[in-house]
C-alpha cells in the first residue's frame, strides 16, 4: 500500500472537518430564542391563515383554469404587498382539462328493484362519457385484472381496493393505491373495457368522490375513468355480489384542451450577501376542483409565503437570498417544476437547498432529507433547536414531487406534518378552508421558516 | 474521609448496575415487531373508535347524573364482554352539580338601542342567578380588579383575557387562565360584585361557551358565575367601550346538591406473575355536559380499555397485572382518584406504574414522567422501539391529575399528543364524536399499549 504524501492527508482532514461543521449552530441559546420568536410570532398573528382564507375564497385552481389566474395575480400581490423585493411570474405552458357540469353514475338492478346514483367525480385527464351502460366487473388488484382477462370485454370494471390502514404514516398506504388511479383506465382498456370507476382514496368512509390525475398509454384505446365515493364503492360491491348482472349508466363532460400559457410565481427577499445563492421555500399554487385546495396545496402556498415574510417581520436579514417559488400544476404534470429546473441550470442560478410543502397544513412533525445519511445526521444537530415548532425529526426521504426535478441543489428537504387526517380531504369537497386550524398551519410555517433561519445561518 | 468497606462498595456498584439497566430491552427487534403489530391492529379495527360512539350516545356524564349511571354500566360491562379477568365498580361519594334548564344573558344599552341574547354556560358548581341586573365592569387580571376595588360593589364583573396563542403546548395557556374561572367568582365578591362573566377559553373564536368548575371560599359571599363564547365577550367588550353604563340581565337555574354515591370502573386483565405489581393505564368517564366528553375524556377511557385489551387481542400474555381504571369525578372534585390512592395504600396494592391519558384523542408526541431526570433519561432509550406510533419523546413533568393522587408509585406517566386543536372543542358543544379522528384517536392506544408493553418486559 502506497502512503499518501503528507500535505494530501492533511487536506483530506481539513475538508473532513469542514464538512462535519456544516451544522454548527455557534451561539445555540440565542439562535434558540429568535427561533421561538419565530414560532410565537406566526401562532400569535396566524397571518397564513388569513391569507389561506382568501386564496380559498378565490375557487378552485386547476391548471388553466380561469381562478388559476385569478389566484396568481393574487399570489402575486400578496408578496408585493408584503414586501418581498422582487416578485415575477415565471411563463410555463401547461395541459388543460375541464371537469365540465355532467357527473353521473345510475345503478340498475332490475332484480334487485335497484335504481340509485353512486356519487362520482371524473378523474383528471379522463375523457368524456357519452351514457355508457354497462355490466360491471369488481376487481382488487391489476392481477386479479389480468387473471379475468377473458370477462372484461364490453364491460366497466371497478377497482375496489380500500385504504390500508394498518400504517402510521397514511402516505404509504395512497402510495400503494396511486396506481389504480393512473393507470387503472390503459390497464382495462386493455382487455376491452368501456370504462373505468376506481373506489376513491380516502382513509375514512364518506360520500364524496376524491379525484386526481389519470394517465392514458399511446398505444391503448382511451376510456373515461372516475372516481366513486367509498361508501357507494361499498354499495356497488354489495349491490354486485347480490345481482352480478347490475349495470351502470355512466356520463361525464369532463375535456381535454390543447395547453396553454400560465405561470409560477416567485417572490425574492434579498440576501445579505448573494454569492451564497439561494435558499427555497415552495409549495404548488395548483389545485383539484372538488374543493379548493386548502390542504392540498394551499397550506403548503402559505407555509412557502409565510416562512420567507416572518424574517422581515422579526427583522431578520438572511444572508442567503429567499425564495418562494408557488409551482403551477404539479396535479397534472409538473410542468412548473420542470421549468423552474430548467431555468435555474441554464441561468447557472445557485441554489444551496429547496425545501417543499405539500403534505398538508397539519402539525409539524420532522423533516425528510434527499441526501446521504452522514448530512442528514449532522442535521440532526439542528432538532433541539426546533422543538417550539414541532420538528422532532430530521430523516433520509424524497422532498417531493417539486422540488424534486432540481438536480445539483446540495438539500432537497420535504416539510413532513401529522399525516393522519390528510387522506380525509385530499382531492376532495372536503378539502377547504373550514379543514385547517389555524395553529396547526401556523406551526408548519414556523418550523419551515425556522429551517431556513438554520440553514441560512449553517450553510 | 472514611473509606466504605468493600462489600458495601459493591452492593452500591450493583445497585447501580440493576438501576441501569431498567429499561433495557432483550431482543429489540422482535420487540419493536411486536409493537408494531399492536399498532397496527388498533389503527386496523378501530375498536376504540367504536367505543367511543356508543359511550357519547349514552349522553353526558357530569358526576351524579342519571347518564353518568348509564355510562358506568355501559363501561363495566363493556370491559366484562371484552375479557378482562375482573371487571368491578368502586364507591365513590361525589359532589352533585345541576345544570338546570336556563341559562340567559341579555346585554342591553338604550342610548346604542342594543338588545342582544349572550351565548353563556352556567360554572360548574355555581349557584343560579335570579334575574341578577348590573351595570358590567370588565377586567383583564385579578390586580386590574383590585385596582378598582371601589367601583366593583353591585356590578357584574367581566374578566376579559384572550387565550395566549403564543405557545405551541396549548395547554400552558389554559393553565394561566384558569385562575380566572375557578376563583374569580370569589376575587369579585370580596369587593362587592353581584355576578361573573368569564371569557371562554378556547383557542379559536366561537359561539359557544366553554364551561369548566369553579369554587367559592367559605369565608366570602357566594355570586353566580357563568362563561360567556368568545366571540360574544368580543362583542360586550366593544359595546361597554361605547357605552360603560350597559347593563347585563343575567338568570340561571343550576343548583348543588348534597353528596351522593357513584363509582370508579376498574377492570383488570391479571399478570403471569402477580408478585410483579400492577400497571395501571387511566382516565376519567365524568365529563361537562355541554358536548358529550368525546375528547375530554372519553378518548382517554377508550384509550384505558383499549392499551390493556389491545393485549388480549394480540395474544399477548403480561408479566404484572394490568388495570383499566376510568376515575369519576375528575371535572369537579377529583374523589375518584382520591378513593382509588387511598384503597391501593390501605390494601397495599403493589403498584408499578400508572399511565393516564386526559388530554384529548389526538395524534401522539410523548409521555412526560412525573420522576428524576436519570430514570427518565434511561426510559428514553425505549424510543426508537415506538416510533411507528408516533411517540417522539419522553420528558419530565406532570402526570395527570387523578394519577397524580397516588404515592408510593416508582413510575406515574402522562400520555401527551398533539394539544393544538384541543382547546377547540373542550368543555364545550364543540366536544362530540365528529370531533374525534379515529386514526389519531387509536394511536393513542397504541402507543399507550406500546408503553405498557415495554414497562411489562422491563420493570
Amino acid at each position: 500500500m502506497r502512503t499518501l504524501p503528507i500535505f494530501v492527508v492533511s487536506l483530506l482532514l481539513l475538508s473532513e472537518i469542514l464538512v462535519a461543521q456544516d451544522f454548527v449552530v455557534r451561539d445555540a441559546a440565542t439562535k434558540k430564542n429568535l427561533i421561538d420568536s419565530i414560532t410565537f410570532y406566526a401562532l400569535e398573528h396566524q397571518n397564513g391563515y388569513q391569507m389561506l382564507k382568501e386564496l380559498c375564497a378565490l375557487g378552485t385552481r386547476v391548471s388553466g383554469s380561469k381562478s388559476s389566474y385569478e389566484s396568481i395575480v393574487w399570489a402575486k400581490k400578496k408578496m408585493e404587498d408584503l414586501g418581498f423585493d422582487k416578485v415575477w411570474l415565471q411563463p410555463v405552458k401547461v395541459p388543460r382539462w375541464e371537469r365540465g357540469n355532467i357527473e353521473s353514475c345510475i345503478l340498475r338492478s332490475k332484480p334487485l328493484k335497484v335504481k340509485e346514483s353512486l356519487h362520482v367525480g371524473a378523474l383528471g385527464g379522463s375523457i368524456a362519457a357519452n351514457n355508457i351502460t354497462g355490466k360491471v366487473i369488481e376487481v382488487s388488484s391489476f392481477e386479479e385484472l389480468q387473471s379475468r382477462a377473458n370477462d372484461v370485454a364490453g364491460k366497466i370494471v371497478f377497482f375496489n381496493i380500500p385504504f390500508d390502514q394498518k400504517t402510521s404514516v397514511t402516505f404509504s398506504s395512497y402510495g400503494k393505491l396511486g396506481k389504480y388511479r393512473y393507470l387503472g383506465a390503459a390497464e382495462a382498456a386493455r382487455y376491452g373495457a368501456i370504462a373505468v370507476l376506481i373506489r376513491s382514496l380516502p382513509s375514512r368512509l364518506d360520500t364524496v368522490p376524491h379525484v386526481g390525475v389519470m394517465g392514458y398509454r399511446d398505444s391503448i384505446k382511451q376510456i373515461p375513468a372516475a372516481a366513486v365515493s367509498t361508501i357507494d364503492a361499498n354499495r356497488l360491491s354489495e349491490i354486485l355480489k347480490r345481482d352480478p348482472e347490475a349495470e351502470v349508466l355512466f356520463n361525464q363532460n369532463c375535456r381535454n384542451l390543447s395547453d396553454t400559457l400560465s405561470y409560477n410565481v416567485i417572490g425574492e427577499m434579498t440576501g445579505t450577501d448573494t454569492s451564497l445563492g439561494i435558499l427555497v421555500s415552495s409549495g404548488h399554487i395548483d389545485a383539484w376542483d372538488k374543493g379548493t385546495g386548502a390542504h392540498d396545496d394551499g397550506a403548503g402556498c402559505m407555509h412557502a409565503i409565510e416562512s420567507v415574510i416572518l424574517f422581515k417581520q422579526l427583522g431578520l436579514k438572511p444572508r442567503h437570498t429567499l425564495r418562494t417559488v408557488l409551482f403551477m400544476n404539479e396535479e397534472n404534470g409538473s410542468r412548473g417544476a420542470e421549468a423552474y429546473a430548467k431555468s435555474i441550470d441554464s441561468d447557472k442560478q445557485k441554489h444551496v437547498a429547496a425545501i417543499e410543502s405539500d403534505r398538508g397544513g397539519f402539525t409539524p412533525l420532522g423533516f425528510t432529507v434527499d441526501k446521504d445519511s452522514a448530512s442528514i445526521q449532522r442535521m440532526q444537530s439542528l432538532l433541539p433547536l426546533m422543538e417550539n415548532c414541532n420538528i422532532f425529526y430530521i430523516k433520509k426521504g424524497g422532498a417531493g414531487v417539486d422540488v424534486g426535478r432540481m438536480k445539483n441543489v446540495p438539500y432537497l428537504i420535504g416539510f413532513v406534518p401529522d399525516s393522519q387526517r390528510y387522506f380525509d380531504v385530499h382531492h376532495s369537497g372536503n378539502d377547504i378552508i373550514d379543514a385547517v386550524n389555524p395553529r396547526e398551519l401556523e406551526l408548519g410555517s414556523a418550523a419551515i421558516s425556522s429551517l431556513l433561519y438554520l440553514l441560512d445561518t449553517c450553510l
